[in-house]
């Protein structure tokens, strides 16, 4: 959940999308409207202009996402806040917020107000309280939107790193030779991570050849004393990277932080991750 | 946000899906496994046993999801409690709950994993507390979880009723023109719904023939003055819902009942959606 | 089949159009031309003209088909006929009309030749004789027709409107049995209809709830004393439409039509949908 | 639209179909039930019979696409007629005739039902009255249905046999050339037809190559001098087909037949194509 | 693998791409790139110019697939080469050809690398070397270089030319009963070609009425007596094409001429295909 | 294309394929075969064996290919060789070997035959001589060839590894520029490789934190005392992988082959990828 520097600071996080994921879009408007339009005949095709509200706290996330929807409704739209700023509502007793104009026929700014408007409050609601619980065939969305607030991802899907959780290894029989296993199939493009319950564990993984070790479900100081120990007594021996997970909370992950732990991570999911509230409402 | 008979006494909203739907688990298992699934080769195909744990108190929902990922993955799912089962996590002091048990070979497991607890575990949080930003690419599982927890949905979609809202009246200029228009190509087979701010404008859209009157944004004390009103002015001449909606929260939707409202609905989005808390451990 | 005002004085019917419906224009072509175009390449892609004749009558609908057809195939359409107008062939003494003309690469031209033809010319046909039986994979076209040409469509999917017929009400055992069961899903978006076969069962279907009641195969005559006493014994308890189908024919319709029923229907096919004939020549 | 001897003397017609289009079977049940199968929910899945009974006469043809659809829902049919029979509706007295029965979970009935009704009735007149415009995305069953009632198709599509009508001729500016150029890139294993409006334009195709010439819009009467004089004039020279088209009639198509004359054909469209009428019923 | 006149004199065959095929360029880009593009993150969308260089000898062909892929990756490609052109590499001094030059967007340019040089690489490849064995999935690119490369096509796929080898007559039982069943379905637009093994089983064939008769597996000198022989006995009777395969090799080929033989192929896999190697180098 | 321990001794390579590839063998069926099956209507249903027979030399590969095309066809396949066996044509007078055996109707075996044995013998070939420039469309082929072949694989796609190349250097403007970015996006996950052209550009790589080196173009000579003098520089400071690549052939690999070059790599193209010879006869 942390990274050093921030990627917007590097370049436009919109670079990263392939050009294939405009087909995605597709999809979610033709569920969204499988027959006929009938609103849209209400309305008809006449030019009109539409701001989008933002109407609570978060950060601005997933311009692209928002822009794709509305080019194939036929419209254009102008932002006037940037990818990954932040929105601070009712600080300053001016309530909403100007977020964006979109500008076309009317009945393109209806037919993509609900998949535009659904996309943009998921993926900055994403940014703002990052989950990692992702919802399937939303992922590159809410990936995404893990990226502009600032986090560092885990693997996007199975085939993009090898993660050898407690189920893998019980299924394996031993973490050596899950290792091994791995390592003849992923070759040396592909990082292998193991998830431990001790340090015995942690040992058998990295003197098997571990990129990443992760230290489950340790207490807040029996971790600081075990990562300690495995830094010194593999040094200059292997490299690898220390991560911990497991019942950290808000309150409690200050307490994991020490020099020999290279990654704290969380998947906590008692909360829900909350929507940014936008509406869209055309100018009359 | 209220049904008075739940569906699940009528019978099993399992029937609900149509044959298509297994399509789109497919296209979730292949944005989890684009290529190679490496942790698979690492664990091999011999046959074992997983179990679903629930680890926090909600309503159960989405069997038909899990069931069918696992069927993908050539596993088979043996249930130890029904859909719309209430979880009730800590109250007995025994910790985690047995809900399900898998069985098939290990990759298959594995494989099936991510993809059946995450949409399991939304469609379970969603029966718990019903929100309606839906997910785009998702609302299938979103709809049936909201119905096993006993909401009656808005429609499923902008081609299932037409929904007149305040952006379409304004493009069409007035409320009796846009229903006209509705009513031209919606038939007798299509309610049309109509979002007003006031008691005029409500007036105006059942003289114009709207099925549904939905009541935006009235106080409480006013919307119980302007139903009541409206029931009685157009007694014996228009037939008609009156819904209110807008500003309700928990605490004070019960100031809205009256006999007069037919319907009362939210989509609050101040607080997320949690997921219902699951694992899936294999047994060793 | 009937309604009371023609969709067309109330907007632009390609309005009614999903944005993602030009994907089948894209796989009615591709079913077309599967491999190679070996006629494109005898032509080439030079410029050319072509002017779509019409050579029988009826009425023009499918225009917005024919146009995405050849805008894929690169090409230009400028229509010198409205959507609805009517074709008076031979009425005149002049024969054909010209209704359109295109404009484009040869080989697009002739590209789009066979897969625009047969469109427009079913929409057209369509709309010039309504008939229910829509073709699998071609129903948007159809029913498109069908609002072109005046007429109130049915439901257009089994998830459009809850439709109870026969074979429902025989599998779930009775009438109320099966209102109710619907009505529990569908909740107050979509509407119930029964179909019956006697005035008990429609009291039946009245009393548990039905929005609309078919009544099927019964009598000119007794239709109407049937229909009269339903819509007196209901009045101001129940709402509800009546429709009457089955065994209607051009020639009897009008023996049907009282002021107690709502709705006449027919889905009779002992004659074929015939095509408005159309060809289209290039210009030499 | 005439063959020696009949296909379905040779094989079963149901080997044609390839593996793939099932898939087409699928998106026709997706688009007839887009999201909740409401109707589903109210029948439930228990096991039913239902009766699938011939109601008017014809050729009985589409009996692999009833299956798959059946088959897709999960229920099985057992066939009482062959493909290819004839439906004598009336001859006897009796009426109607029970084609096939179909047994399965209530629901997959009535989810197929539709689908399986238009589908075999389009196919089933398709093959009992022959017509060349076919539906779009649905050109495999109509041109199935040409076969069981015995017809000579022309090619299935543009890249299956190179057909040069009057618009590629104009376009490429010669017979010869356009010839040449197809033969260029057909090879030896696509045939080449010319639709030509003389009898010097049948030479210059025959002597440029042409496999097949099609006579358009000639006479009767000068359709038989043209046709001898060309077949003794390229004696031994060239091979090639005669094919007489346009202005044909089920009346005056006798008054074209001669020894010289190899196909005649008519995509005559005066007369839609009926359905064949079918009804399914469920057993109570 | 051998016509008289190449088809490139008779047209562009960029003509003979179906307007469908360019969704095969999307699915490749979107195999490249399933997800995150970090590569176009690093690199950003300025403005780029790069060119592709020819690094061995060959035909050039695909450039409608390198144009169509860089198209839909926002890049402008300009062509030094014509389809066709060859490349001589090494046979001035001078080394490496410039081929084209590509211009856009930074990432939009490698985005496009791979998939673009690798088909352009392949295509031209075939061109070079034309062979039989086609890869799955990708049968569009390489028929397109045989065509380029000046090669007749054997039919393009199972449906476009019924093609009768020894499988087929041991499965169906004789020469006889499979060239009369193929017939019938086949009608006069399809050509049907039957694979012998002797001059008997040649006249069976012919006498049934086979368009094309393959000797196969004859020696050099057999295969001209058998050949003389057929056309002797058949003259003035029936009309067929003889082809010689089986055998064959570059070394050898001429032995097989002679005036008798229509058709000479191979479809000699002991040499792979060598990809044309080229490169794409951005200017800086 | 070197690594330690084959995989096949550490589990079966058909494991790593993902549950959703079966859709791709769908539509190579679909190309081979996209209307009708003229050759499955003439041979029919009935039950038939064929032999898989190997003609030549080389690595059997690709078995779970072959297995899913004839399963989709309805027929079963029994191996006679493990995947990874050694053909070895020729060298005991035998000749052809007797590969796999496939049973089922007639008609599937060859529907299947083109496309299985098309993939089986392209697959195999790779094994066999492995290649870097992949087919688009066919790429889990063949890397799934490669690593039946012993091959360590590069990353799979441009989302899997993070490989900065020049063009992405001069892009960026700088190897440390680019290589902040692309971790400041890839977290600890992804590795991400650096393409260098000298020691002092390998450096720069390194200082920034590459996880692996590339050194491209060097001599045999050069990259010795480059690698040695990069090793020790760095040796306890930062862990790196040193790549030789470029200019590499099967003559001069071994001048490469030194303690302190952890990868040698080749994507040559001088020589094509030949298949390996298999054929398909049915017991007659």
């Amino acid at each position: 959940m942390a990274s050093n520097t921030s990627p917007t600071s590097h370049g436009s996080l919109a670079n990263l999308l392939p050009p294939s994921w405009k087909t995605q879009v597709t999809a979610w408007l033709a569920e969204d409207t499988p027959t006929f339009d009938y609103g849209g005949f209400v309305v008809g095709s006449g030019p009109r202009t539409a701001t989008l509200w933002g109407k609570s706290s978060g950060i601005v996330a997933g311009r692209p996402f928002f822009d794709e929807v509305f080019t194939q409704c036929g419209c254009a739209v102008e932002w006037h806040l940037d990818e990954g700023a932040v929105l601070d509502f009712g600080a300053d007793g001016k309530g909403k917020t100007r977020v964006a104009t979109v500008t076309g026929p009317t009945r393109g700014i209806l037919l993509g107000e609900r998949v535009a408007l659904n996309t943009f409050a998921r993926c900055s609601g994403i940014a703002t309280q990052t989950r990692a619980m992702t919802t399937p065939g939303f992922r590159l969305v809410e990936k995404y939107g893990m990226l502009v607030g600032g986090a560092d991802m885990h693997r996007m899907d199975l085939s993009s790193m090898i993660m050898l959780k407690d189920n893998h290894v019980w299924s394996r029989g031993s973490i050596t030779d899950a290792v091994l296993a791995a390592k003849s199939v992923g070759g040396f493009a592909l990082k292998v991570e193991v998830e431990v319950q001790s340090e015995e564990e942690a040992d058998e993984a990295i003197a098997a050849g571990a990129d990443v070790v992760m230290l489950d479900n340790f207490t807040g100081d029996g971790v600081k004393v075990a990562a300690q120990s495995l830094k010194q007594r593999w040094q200059g021996k292997k490299q690898f990277l220390l991560e911990v997970s497991g019942g950290l909370t808000p309150d409690n992950a200050a307490s994991y932080v020490c020099d020999d732990i290279d990654i704290i991570s969380t998947s906590s999911i008692h909360q829900g991750v909350p929507h940014v509230d936008f509406s869209l409402k055309i100018e009359h």
